[in-house]
C-alpha cells in the first residue's frame, strides 16, 4: 500500500516527519512510502536511521510552501513544492491509496480541490477532525475550516459525508448527527441552521438527531457535529483555547498551593498524563478532507513523529474500510436519483 | 438607587433569587430592591429572613415565562409575568436605574428591544458577558447571542458598545478589540469577518488590533471579542463545555489513580476550587443587554443567591460609570456625523 508523505510540510519539518515515515515502516508491515522534499535533506535525515531501504522512496522536490503565503497562488505557481509534487502522484498514479501532509491548511485544501479534485456530486469537500468524546469514544466535526461560506446544501452533503466516515470507519449503523446551534430546540440558530434543519430533518440517509448546543460537542451523544467551516473552526479552537487555559491555571494553582499543591501535583502526575493524552484529538493522526478523490489527511501543524505515525495508519484505515469508495457510491446513488 | 429583579426568572426562583436580593440589601448600602412576582410566594420566603423591611419592595405579577415558551409571544401577551411587569417600570420609572433577570434568555433579550427599546442609532442591542482570561483580567465577547444574523455594521457598533463598557467599567483608556476569526491573518475567515474587518480598521473610535483565532480568547491580549451572536454563543458555550469536559475527566482520572490519585486529589482541593472560581463566569453576574435605554442584565439561567447578589451589584457599577449615558452619548455624535 503506497502513501505518500509530504517531508517538508510543517512547523518540524522536514526531521520529525522523516523520523515519522521511518516508524511508520517499522510499525506498518504493508506500507510503502514515498517521500517528497528535498532530496539531499531527506537522506541526510534517513542516513541515521535503521529501516527497509525498499519501503521509503525519495521523490525530490526542491520548493517548499509556507504558511504565509496565498494558498491558491503557492498551488498554482510552487509546482516543484513538496505538496504540489506530493498531490499530483496522489491524482495520477492508482497505486497511490492517500496523502499525508503537515502544512499549510490553506495550501493543502487548496491543493485537494484544485490537483486532486472533487468527487463528482460533492459540492465541497470538507475538513474532518475527530474529537475524544466524554464516553471514551469519538466524535466527528464537520466542516472544521474548509469552506467559510457555505449554502445549506454544502452542511447537509458534510452530514452525509460524516455519516459515510463514521459508518465505514467505526462500524457505527446509524451515526447520530447534531446541527452546532445554540441551543437544542428546533427553532434555535441563524438562518443557515434553520434552513439546514430542515434538509437534514428530510435527508432519508441521515440520522438526524437535531440541533446541539456547542457546550455538548464533546459529551458523546452524537456521532458526527455539523457547521460551516468558519463556525466549526471556532467550536474546535476555542475548546483547544479552554484545555490550555484550564492546564496552565492548574499548574500556577500548584506551584501557589505550596509543598502540598507539589505534593498533590507530583501524585497526580499520571492522571494528568493521561487527561492530556485522552483530550489530544491530534493523537489519532490528523483531519481527513473528504469528498475529494483520494484519501487527504492534513496533519497538525505542529505535528511531531508520533503524530506523523498515527496520520499514516489513519490512511490505511480509510483505505481499507473503502470510504473514499463509499462516498462516491453514495453519491452518485443520490445524484441517480436527480438530488 | 432602586434595581428591579425579576424573582421568578430561573431555574432556581423564586427561593435562591428572593435570597440573593436579601444578601444584596446586606451587603449595598444603598440600594433598594423591587421584587416582581408572586407576592404570597415571595412573602414566604422573606418572612424567614431579616433585613430593612423599607429597601424591598414587592411588586405583584402572577404569571411567569418559561424557557419552553416564543419569547417575542410572551412578551407581548404576559403582561403580568414577573419579567414584563419589571421592564415596564424599568422603562417608564426614572428612579429605577437597572434590572436583573436570571429568566429565559430569550424572552429578556425580546422584553428588553420591545419593553425597554433600544438606545437611538443602536441597530441591535448586544448581549456581553465577561470571561476570565489567563492575565487575571476580564475579557468582553459581543454579542454572545441576541443577534443570529447580523450584518457587519452590527458588529462594528458591538465593537463601539463593547469598547465603551470596558473603558467606562475598568478604565482601559483604548480596548483592544478582536474578530473572532479562524486565524490572525487579515484576509482569515468568512465574507461577514472580511466586511467588518474592512469597517473595524477605518473606524477612528475602535483600537481594532485584527483578527484572532478563537484559541486565543482567554489569553488576555485582547479586552473586546467581537462575533456575531450565533458565533459568539458557539464560542462561550465550546468553552464552557470543554471546562466541564476536563474537570469531569479529572475527576474521573482522579477516582481511577487508587489511593495515590485520592491523596493528591485531596491535597489539590483547594486549587481546584479556586481554578473553579476563576474560570467561573457567572461570579461577575450576569451579562448586559448593551444598546439599550437602560442597564439590563441577564444573569445565568441556574443563577443561586450569590449570582444575584453579584449582577445587582453590577447594576449598581455600570449605573454609577454612566456607561448607558455613555453609550447614548457615543451613538449621538456618531449620528451628528451622519454615519
Amino acid at each position: 500500500m503506497k502513501i505518500i508523505v509530504d517531508a517538508f510540510g510543517g512547523d518540524n519539518a522536514p526531521v520529525e516527519i522523516v523520523k515519522g515515515a521511518v516508524e511508520a515502516v517499522k510499525k506498518l508491515s504493508d506500507v510503502e512510502l514515498i517521500l517528497t522534499g528535498d532530496e539531499q535533506a531527506i537522506k541526510n535525515i534517513l542516513k541515521d536511521e535503521k529501516y527497509d531501504g525498499n519501503r521509503i522512496q525519495i521523490v525530490h522536490a526542491p520548493d517548499v510552501i509556507s504558511n504565509d503565503e496565498s494558498p491558491t497562488m503557492a498551488i498554482k505557481q510552487k509546482k516543484e513544492s513538496s505538496l504540489v509534487v506530493g498531490l499530483d502522484m496522489l491524482k495520477n498514479d492508482e497505486s497511490i491509496v492517500g496523502m499525508v501532509s503537515a502544512g499549510s491548511t490553506g495550501a493543502v485544501l487548496a491543493g485537494g480541490l484544485l490537483r486532486v479534485g472533487r468527487i463528482k456530486g460533492i459540492l465541497r469537500p470538507a475538513l474532518a477532525p475527530l474529537l475524544p468524546n466524554l464516553k471514551g469514544g469519538k466524535t466527528l466535526l464537520i466542516d472544521c475550516g474548509a469552506n467559510m461560506d457555505c449554502k445549506p446544501q454544502y452542511l447537509e452533503q458534510f452530514a452525509c459525508l460524516g455519516s459515510e466516515y463514521m459508518r465505514n470507519m467505526f462500524g457505527i449503523e446509524s451515526p447520530r448527527v447534531a446541527i452546532i446551534s445554540v441551543g437544542v430546540e428546533d427553532k434555535k440558530g441563524n438562518a443557515q441552521v434553520h434552513e439546514t434543519f430542515e434538509l437534514l430533518k428530510n435527508n432519508p440517509n441521515v440520522n438526524f438527531v437535531g440541533n446541539m448546543e456547542a457546550r455538548d460537542m464533546l459529551s458523546g451523544d452524537f456521532d458526527v457535529l455539523v457547521a460551516d467551516g468558519y463556525v466549526g473552526n471556532v467550536a474546535l479552537k476555542a475548546t483547544e483555547g479552554a484545555f490550555e487555559t484550564i492546564m496552565s491555571v492548574l499548574k500556577s494553582e500548584i506551584m501557589a498551593s505550596g509543598l502540598k499543591g507539589k505534593i498533590g501535583g507530583a501524585l497526580l502526575k499520571n492522571a494528568f498524563k493521561r487527561i492530556k493524552e485522552r483530550m489530544d484529538y491530534t493523537s489519532v493522526g490528523g483531519s481527513p478532507f473528504l469528498g475529494v478523490q483520494k484519501i487527504l489527511i492534513k496533519s497538525h501543524g505542529s505535528s511531531k513523529a508520533k503524530t506523523i505515525v498515527a496520520a499514516i495508519e489513519q490512511v490505511k484505515t480509510i483505505h481499507e474500510a473503502g470510504v473514499v469508495d463509499k462516498i462516491k457510491a453514495y453519491s452518485a446513488s443520490v445524484l441517480d436519483q436527480g438530488e
